[in-house]
């Protein structure tokens, strides 16, 4: 079995191989400008990696791979224009380098280039991988949607966020999986394991992204701590902290929340709590639980057990990593 | 062969079958209110209408035409907030009614539930009708860009308005006929015919909406007359006045692009000259050409003269239409 560096090789490769500049330039500048950011290309390596797992033809994967890492930026794109967010990558979003409207319409561009990719897959897999790309994009609204609604609403419960971020984040990495899975022939009852693996470790992912907002090393992490508690975003470690705090601690949190204009302070104070409250801990071992619940929907995998260790690695990554 | 209004109670039959509103309704609501401003639904019956001219199965493409019809209302949705339109057929737009991020996201979704629709395909067919509706979905973003870019450049020939007409409004219904014929299973040459034919049939009726916008009845209408000269919107009538105005006639046609504030005056202004330029005669000759030729088109497919009947009559009253 192959690295995921490999992999991650392979994808580069592929999009060095597109050229995404064309006619008119105002509309394809943006998009060559988005997929150039780079990141760490995980949902196409996914898609590769899980058709590897079952013997199956990594070349059949590159297309709707590819269109799979445009849907992914694509949503980026979006999502940035409808959170105002100046930054992303340690470079200026397509909205503030351009303008909103250059952002909405090369973003279209971007979900129908994902699709004329997905399209390319072998008309064998073609309407199953179809039927779980709409599926998985309608659902990746909806749980952008639920993230909108949030920010306004109160008594948002520990349910609530664990249904937004399995749309918003888990299902688009279940679905990289699972199309990798139909390439490489997988029996129905393997590809729903694979996808539910990748539910577990797409959640893990978020509740470790939410950890390292708060407690993360700046530097390794790429971005400024303390977004999340500057913005009151109602992560699992906020509503966490709101279920557990009682009387001066509670008092504490809410009076935190309404601090404005001294971000510095309010994150010292919010993390302080936090630390009161073991949030830390709490929610690492809730992170330990969907990585436990991810390895045995691997080990249910019809696959000599060899095979599985890449994709092991990849999910021991993910909860070890500190960027 | 079957008539405009039945095949359009058919697409009405499928809409009213469907249930747009689903959780979370902030995504949903506006996705049915849009598609529930109706709409003459041009689109799928041409869908409709090209299948059967091929003596083909019209059930088959009932769901690829419901697909058609989401997408052309996806465009008009982003396009609202692109262009800031407040009104769309009598009604606020959503972006007025809700918002900008709300206008955004659910028009991404509709995108992909016109993707889910044209997924339902009949496999046989699968891969050319997504082939065809992905170039044209592209190219109709690309019309958007060029009349955007149009706002702000000067120098806009003729030429170029066609080039942005037909991307943004005649290859949509030039592919939705063509998408009709596939699954009605005429030969490639003939849906490259029937293509034609609804390229010069958009553009002639592209040209008839910027006629009636200057020169309508504004009840018949059903919108005010003279917004695009109020915009100073480069339409065909606006390109061809620049091209044959002279001396005096030019100082008086640019001195009234600058009027602001005095719509009506400025609209008063604009039309005397057009109508001293011959401009309405100019423009229907335009469309007469473009009618024609789609015509030949139409001629020119391997199918009995009688079967064209219906479509030719579209084609007459797009023409002659004065609303």
């Amino acid at each position: 079995m192959h690295s995921i560096q490999y992999f991650q090789n392979i994808i580069k490769q592929e999009f060095a191989k597109q050229d995404f500049l064309s006619e008119p330039e105002e509309l394809y500048n943006p998009i060559d400008y988005a997929l150039s950011l780079g990141g760490k290309r995980i949902r196409p390596v996914l898609t590769l990696m899980a058709c590897e797992l079952f013997d199956g033809d990594i070349n059949e994967t590159l297309a709707p791979a590819m269109g799979l890492e445009i849907f992914h930026n694509f949503t980026l794109l979006h999502d940035d224009v409808m959170d105002k967010s100046p930054i992303r990558r340690g470079k200026p979003t397509v909205f503030k380098k351009w303008d909103t409207n250059t952002a909405i319409l090369s973003g279209d561009a971007m979900l129908i280039q994902a699709y004329s990719h997905i399209t390319k897959t072998h008309i064998n897999f073609l309407p199953d991988v179809l039927k779980i790309f709409n599926k998985t994009a309608i659902e990746v609204c909806e749980g952008q949607q639920y993230d909108m609604n949030y920010e306004t609403s109160e008594n948002i419960t520990i349910d609530d966020y664990f249904k937004m971020i399995r749309l918003k984040t888990a299902v688009l990495i279940a679905a990289c999986l699972k199309i990798g899975a139909i390439i490489g022939g997988a029996s129905k009852i393997d590809t729903e394991n694979i996808y539910k693996f990748g539910e577990n470790i797409g959640i893990a992912f978020q509740l470790k992204d939410d950890l390292l907002d708060a407690f993360g090393d700046t530097v390794k992490f790429g971005k400024n701590t303390g977004n999340d508690i500057v913005t009151n975003k109602k992560t699992f470690l906020f509503l966490k902290a709101f279920e557990l705090a009682k009387e001066n601690v509670l008092d504490d949190l809410k009076h935190s929340f309404l601090i404005k204009d001294e971000n510095e302070k309010k994150i010292n104070k919010v993390t302080e709590i936090y630390k009161k409250l073991n949030i830390q801990e709490i929610t690492e071992k809730e992170i330990s639980y969907y990585y436990k619940k991810a390895l045995t929907n691997l080990s249910e995998i019809n696959v000599d057990d060899n095979r599985k260790k890449e994709l092991e690695n990849f999910a021991e990554n993910l909860k070890k990593r500190d960027f």
